[in-house]
């Protein structure tokens, strides 16, 4: 292996003609050097090298530096078109000074787009400016007026047609005034621009780099997941609950909000050094083991357990949760049981030590032999592994699954994922996949950069305000925004978060809140609606943990939160701004208890204001602002406010405002802000 | 003109196999990726398209982030050399944690550089660490010890010769135990570590691009700069200073402690347009006229202004200089009087209008007759023009001038830059350029990422507490760091800084103490160190401007700061941290009219602490904290201090001190700072 790093992308032609970096340029190629630059264009990753994320049918906005020596006017555009387009379409930045130039264009199908932007010196807007500008200081322009002239003459010998027509027209209606005034007025016209930029030659165009960018569907960017366990779908812990059973609990589900159902690996699992309960190292015959240990006698990744149903039943679950506006999500765990048949089919698929035995992960003195990895690198892996691997998603695609939430992605190649993950939306650009990887930031980042759609974060780990500030603020700013979509879970079958072991019902609305409002995706794993919250003693995981058993439960508990969870999703569906995680600004409310920020939708129409009181225990109360700034608005305004939680609507007059949050009865408080204009 | 503005360079072989970006990578491509991944790699221009900055014989401190899936041990190293050697040199980097990497090299020769970043799977390492976890925690080793056998065994059979040999003794010596304590010690000891980093096969070795590196002599980055016009240098203002004249002013200059001597243009002047005093359209028979009208019937950009001496006269003076430690720098000001030759021999070099006349400049309703522009994308300038103002630079450089200091070259294209000054510096390696660009901050870095060694700045309008450390913050960050070198000006003939006006001396102190003590590289204007400040009224322009006439000076004369510019010129020479503009650090000091910062070092041997009244007017007090942390030193801390200015020293107890400013006397303070131990 002895390849290169950062190779990015280039343009088809000119790769070749760039001497290499130690040696200087010779006068035949900078005199072809672009006279315009076009530097930090967003968004972009890696230099081009991999793409940037969007969604469907939402703008891009694209940002970039463009200059050139000089005073001349300039003229920029974004060209763009989907991976299966021939032509460019078109769309104009503008200048917002300081070199910046801004433009966007909306993308109208998912699948891989690129851009470029194109840059030239727009020479009849430069004569435009002079001529105005000496007009006005009373200069005789008399000589300027025949350069306008032959601006005219030339860009009529390159035009053809209707525009030639409408060129020659101008100048015919110029040679028939002899004073300046009317001649200026003509050629300041705003029809002789528009005119004029369309037999515009394009002056030293410049153009940037190709840059991708993957568009997807938008639950890429909006979306609640709910996780279960089919196994525990049954009123007796000793009936394994199934495919079928879990049809009971759709409309339950769908009532509060969420719109996609995920399962952890469904395939049958091993009995090698199958776990008990608790994690424990010996497990009883009646154990069901954890079904991350996957593959058995009776299959691996492609199979189904058979205790949980039939193909068949699968098939009707999925129909059925689609019925409920429900997606299901499964597991792609890229680990084996020791009785997964790869070990026999493939043993070059895996890594055996000196005494013929397989390598398992251990965490000294941590055993895990219930789980073996895969080599992807090993010779006899390459390149059957990664096809094998590929196709057990396309065969889980064929019955209908378009999401997969994958485990522990960043102990597995980013080079596989780059080509699976393309090669799997080449053919189905509609799925997506979930990276669960609780790693270093900079391995975060990739996996989205590599094709994710969304990722797993660091938000159960975000309890305080000024955590939860940075946390939400760092994921709206690049390079994060570009590449990243926070998938909030308030907690899963691995995460029992320390914040919840004694914070009571409040502590549980109070995440919710944060996760439901915070980011467009968020996901709960069940039991968190009924404030389960009973921890292995000191540790951050479940007592009993639904890894190893089956955990039958009465969702209709007194002290749940399904209410108000149906209510947070219900808001979400409501109010654009809440459908992603861009878009947030955290505000000033003076209490160090309270996170106080704004969701706001780019054309401004939507915007919600959120306070959570972090204190699951006390009241809080705190002086905080309304930003009426970003509304235009002058600090006596008086604006509209309707608390979305109840429907109750108020005046509110001018920029302070007073909150006072009561955890006993609802932590936190979520307002939309209008305008009083109609 | 039609190509792509970010094409970066590329390394030779893999551009070509690289697919569009709109496309899926096939497997049979990302199994070539690497499987690590080097990221966000500095010091890199523009993804390496443009040369980062360095200085000989100075380390060069390299970043990264390097990670690969897994938990597998890294190792990341530098590869260099200069452009004219073909082996790489060497340099390790070492794991700051969170996947950053920090090495360092120091170029040895003044030339263009290369370096690219080597990454690979240390896996005896790899198998170092988890041998030694699982020894630790007591558990079975056997299998361990087999394959660290076995390691050995194959590093030997890749191996050759001593190294071989090496191998096969440390095979031997682990034969002849059979308990697992001495062998765990064979193992685990740094001499197998070195013979095995030796015998390592690189395991998924991957590679980042080659990036440039501009390496420069030292007074591209520390250099004091002293302007004068020679014509001035008389006593009495009816006769035209000469070359000769200034021979006499080289002693004093010297003394100052300047080490470049910089002349605006010393060409022959056009008669066509001739300004008056004060920038008057009409000039006298007498008037000497604006240097930068460059051209007339004696001669171009090549000549020598008969009034200033001969061609030898100038020699002597390059020659002299030299003698008393100062260089010669020379203005190149790429335009021309209407009196050029140029215009006659080479009217395609410029722009016509339509009636024949020439264009010049013009900010309506002012107009710029005297000096012309050329049209350096004009059909008949390429490239003869391109070529000729290279070899007018050259004809200096054989002349013995190295450093240019160019007007304007904002208003010229940047790919002549690039090409233009690679093209010079690949004959001649100790060449200089600085731009005098005062314009948007986006151009101001592209012209040293294109190759300036120095740039002018805005330090001329950045007075307050506030401007001046985020100004002096923001180029020691990246991208500035790395491409731009800023040259403190206090003054030049066209500015005369309105804050200087009413400032009296204390002012002028001011800012000499922020340039010289804010940057390795700061340059006056004559006049300065005497406290001129007589302004046109209400503008930032000297009334009589040298520009326009014959000033002669009586550089003895009282109230003058030449003593005081001395020494601060001095302290400069005795301090490494002083002699470049990087490693300054804003501390605090409690009042809003005090800047207060640090100088330091990278080995930390060098700390200066540099605190300016702006205020000149007033006593200013102040609490300060000395940056104890910085120093590893805790609160309470006894250090050494001693005045620079004066000499004195003292012990400072603990990290809050006390500092009162009088501006009467001087405003401002320069304390170096050291620890108490030996």
């Amino acid at each position: 292996m002895n390849v290169t790093a950062d190779q990015p992308y280039g343009p088809d032609s000119l790769a070749t003609d760039v001497p290499h970096p130690s040696q200087p340029l010779p006068l035949t190629q900078a005199l072809q050097l672009p006279r315009i630059v076009i530097e930090d264009t967003q968004p972009v990753i890696e230099g081009g090298q991999l793409a940037a994320k969007a969604i469907i049918e939402q703008p891009v906005t694209v940002t970039s530096k463009v200059f050139a020596d000089g005073h001349d006017k300039m003229a920029v555009r974004i060209c763009y078109r989907a991976a299966d387009e021939q032509q460019w379409h078109k769309a104009p930045m503008r200048d917002l000074g300081n070199d910046s130039w801004i433009g966007e264009f909306t993308p109208t199908s998912v699948s891989r787009y690129v851009f470029r932007l194109e840059a030239w010196i727009d020479q009849f807007a430069s004569y435009r400016y002079e001529l105005e500008k000496k007009y006005a200081a009373g200069v005789d322009i008399g000589l300027e007026l025949e350069e306008g002239r032959l601006h005219l003459v030339h860009a009529s010998e390159r035009s053809q047609h209707e525009l030639r027509g409408q060129i020659d027209s101008v100048l015919q209606r110029l040679g028939q005034n002899t004073e300046h005034e009317p001649q200026v007025a003509l050629l300041l016209s705003s029809e002789t621009a528009t005119i004029m930029s369309h037999a515009d030659n394009h002056a030293f165009l410049s153009r940037s780099f190709e840059y991708p960018l993957d568009v997807e569907r938008e639950r890429a960017q909006f979306a609640s997941w709910y996780e279960l366990f089919p196994r525990s779908i049954t009123d007796d812990k000793s009936r394994h609950g199934t495919f079928n059973d879990v049809h009971s609990r759709l409309p339950m589900i769908r009532d509060m909000g969420f719109d996609v159902l995920y399962f952890p690996p469904i395939h049958p699992i091993g009995r090698a050094h199958r776990k008990g309960p608790n994690n424990s190292l010996t497990a009883g015959p009646d154990d069901p083991g954890s079904p991350y240990a996957i593959g058995s006698a009776e299959g691996g990744h492609d199979a189904i357990h058979p205790q949980l149903g039939t193909r068949e039943d699968f098939r009707n679950l999925v129909a059925a949760a689609a019925e409920h506006g429900l997606e299901i999500a499964l597991d792609f765990a890229i680990q084996c049981s020791q009785d997964h048949l790869w070990l026999k089919e493939h043993p070059g698929w895996f890594s055996w030590r000196p005494d013929g035995t397989i390598r398992y992960a251990e965490n000294p003195p941590k055993k895990y032999q219930d789980i073996v990895n895969v080599d992807f690198y090993a010779p006899d892996a390459i390149p059957s592994l990664w096809l094998e691997l590929r196709d057990v998603v396309l065969g889980w695609v064929e019955e209908g699954v378009k999401i997969f939430r994958v485990d522990n992605p960043h102990t597995k190649p980013l080079p596989f994922w780059q080509w699976m993950i393309a090669d799997v939306r080449a053919q189905h650009p509609d799925v997506m996949f979930l990276a669960e990887a609780f790693t270093k930031p900079a391995m975060m980042a990739r996996l989205g950069k590599v094709g994710y759609s969304q990722s797993y974060t660091y938000f159960t780990w975000r309890n305080t305000k000024a955590e939860l500030a940075e946390y939400f603020t760092q994921l709206n700013q690049t390079p994060w925004r570009d590449c990243y979509r926070p998938n909030f879970f308030v907690n899963t079958p691995d995460i029992n978060p320390h914040f919840l072991h004694d914070s009571g019902r409040a502590g549980f609305l109070i995440r919710a809140a944060l996760a439901t409002m915070g980011s467009g995706l968020w996901g709960m794993y069940s039991g968190f609606e009924l404030c389960e919250s009973a921890p292995v003693p000191g540790k951050e995981e479940y007592l009993d943990s639904e890894k190893y058993e089956i955990r039958p439960r009465d969702f209709t508990q007194p002290g749940n939160i399904i209410a108000e969870i149906a209510q947070l999703n219900r808001i979400r569906r409501q109010n654009p701004a809440l459908q992603t995680h861009l878009g947030l600004r955290i505000y000033n409310a003076w209490n160090d208890n309270i996170l106080y920020f704004g969701k706001r939708t780019a054309d401004g129409s939507n915007f919600v204001l959120v306070a959570v009181s972090l204190d699951p225990h006390n009241v809080q109360e705190a002086s905080f602002e309304l930003p009426l700034w970003e509304m235009g608005l002058p600090d006596d305004a008086a604006t509209l406010g309707e608390d979305l939680m109840t429907g109750h609507s108020w005046t509110w007059y001018g920029k302070t405002q007073f909150m006072r949050i009561d955890p006993s009865y609802q932590p936190f408080g979520i307002w939309r802000i209008r305008t009083t204009n109609p």
